[in-house]
């Protein structure tokens, strides 16, 4: 065990990438080792980021000492099975959002690390963004007020670009597609602010893409506070990316370009926070304080495998977060009555307290 | 008959005088005559208006010939006895907005209004805002592609404010609260720029009001293209008016200052519609070209009287977009399940083709 936490990337396609430049950007943790089942790919990624090892397969990865924990990127549906097995193998596990594709499989992940005592961490990396803690300052420390309403959308473009080469493009790979891939975000940041969703009614479409999957979904969460929530999220238009939030004293209003979101220690640098006060014509932006979202939540996760810290988001955030998407599609099924998150989180066998 | 058309208002409150200040910036039409319950008020109004006449009674007023058309801007429920009396005395009527509380009451009055034969102008302004033209006509030549979501915001602090004083306090005279009078303009807006609503799921609750109605109102339409909807709207925050348009081309993002709504032509100086292409990271701003919606919307009221014009907001326009309201608060009593707007409509006897 070297003085740096040895992780180690498994998928390495762009986003194991992204997230290996924001371990670089630190030096708490240090990829010892990868694996891909593509061979070039291995090699092309232990060149390019300077990985002294590479695996010639996800057991012989699970066999080397060095390595303390994993970094899944792989397709969502493929999440279960690696991280039982690493978990199973006594290495931490760090996965990218969602935790799963399925509830059934993000119970059966949650057990796993429950019973193994191991560190599972989700990327549920949004709620990171300066923009969000500073929300949840205000929320917190009262200048936000009561809230009622809180609105976010989280779009791009990339449903029109879906084919049948990608797993994105499957309703059983991934199901409620622009709603798993981006809407999940927002599941877990309204969550962070403002505590556990009780229902959600929902309208999921497929309007503009060829894939299996929706490219338009609205859905309107209510929280166990009482304040309704709303997330949009499409596939078929420029980005967006915004979460607004209404209080009986103030507004904050956030807006980030997303086409700086893989570049997490730039992202906060375009994003806007902007108040409003009963009288305020004029919106105040406000300073936020830099962030960087992937490199912090890989090295927390490398610290709480060496019982230096605990990690934010793990198997039961994901799972309400994921459950928020679950109950959106099956809401649009019964043509928007509200479906109780206690319901679908059961049905999986997935009751979380 | 004078060579400016005749007009009189009927209710001299607040919304009265806004409307009266729109007339009197042109001079198409002029306040001939007006009329309120209240002997001072009638008089203050005059003075503060130079207005000629003041009538001592509804039916003394409709016994005027220089009337040639009233301007209603009295509480909603009393909107279908005076405009039924009104178009039967011959006399064209424009009414603020919703065109009446309920939908039985609208059908009445849509009924009247085509027995009689005259007009009958409802003040849904807000589509006459510049960033509204402007959206429309994206819309219209293509620039936007096809729209999947479309999400909209009017809230205000009204809800923390109101007492027993005031008929928004009653659940039976202003059913729905923040949705009847400010989500109501959205439900036009939605409809001019992306044509009928098909069905609507929503939430409506009272958080922080002390009044009968709700502070909190968020609703998902499904329009008959297919599109998705989204109207928020809270009585219990600082005030938002936003309208954001996600195309497969373009998206258009709109905001308005509130403050400066009631000051019609200026309100477009303090509002701002930014677009957004792919690869864009920033928004840029378009020029919009100045309105004057109350203005506007009552000279075309006047000329339309005179048979040189025609109302672009009548009865049905106004129907469907109270129907939206009304099949929102139906469809929160059933927990979110979308409601047809064809089943409220029939049920009002108010069948729109």
């Amino acid at each position: 065990m070297g003085e740096k936490i040895g992780l180690a990337p498994v998928g390495l396609g762009r986003w194991a990438k992204v997230l290996t430049r924001g371990i670089q950007r630190g030096d708490a943790v240090e990829l010892v080792s990868c694996f891909s089942r593509d061979e070039a790919r291995r090699t092309a990624f232990q060149e390019e980021f300077g990985v002294p090892n590479a695996a010639s397969s996800f057991e012989q990865l699970l066999a080397d000492p060095a390595v303390e924990g994993i970094i899944v990127t792989t397709p969502n549906d493929t999440h279960r099975e690696l991280i039982v097995q690493a978990l199973e193998a006594g290495k931490g596990v760090y996965v990218d959002k969602p935790i799963a594709h399925t509830l059934q499989d993000a119970a059966e992940i949650a057990a796993v690390a429950e019973r193994t005592g191991k560190v599972l961490a989700v990327g549920h990396s949004a709620r990171r963004l300066a923009g969000s803690r500073e929300q949840k300052a205000w929320i917190e420390d009262g200048r936000l007020g009561d809230v009622s309403l809180a609105e976010a959308n989280f779009s791009n473009e990339r449903g029109l670009e879906l084919t049948t080469d990608t797993w994105r493009y499957f309703s059983d790979r991934s199901p409620g597609g622009t709603m798993i891939q981006l809407g999940v975000h927002h599941a877990d940041n309204l969550q962070y602010l403002l505590g556990p969703v009780r229902s959600v009614s929902a309208h999921a479409r497929r309007l503009f893409t060829r894939a299996e999957v929706p490219d338009a979904v609205m859905a309107i969460l209510e929280f166990e506070s009482g304040a309704l929530g709303y997330i949009g999220c499409g596939w078929a238009s420029p980005g967006v990316y915004t979460l607004n939030l209404q209080g009986t004293k103030a507004n904050l209003r956030y807006d980030l370009d997303f086409t700086h979101w893989h570049e997490s220690h730039e992202a906060d640098a375009h994003s806007t926070l902007l108040s409003q006060g009963y009288g305020e014509s004029e919106r105040t932006p406000l300073t936020l304080a830099p962030t960087d979202m992937f490199r912090e939540q890989l090295e927390e996760f490398g610290r709480a495998i060496r019982g230096e810290a605990t990690v934010e988001v793990g198997a039961r955030e994901a799972t309400r977060a994921l459950a928020v998407v679950h109950a959106s599609l099956l809401s649009s099924e019964r043509n928007g009555q509200a479906v109780e998150l206690a319901e679908v989180l059961e049905g999986a066998g997935a009751a979380i307290a």
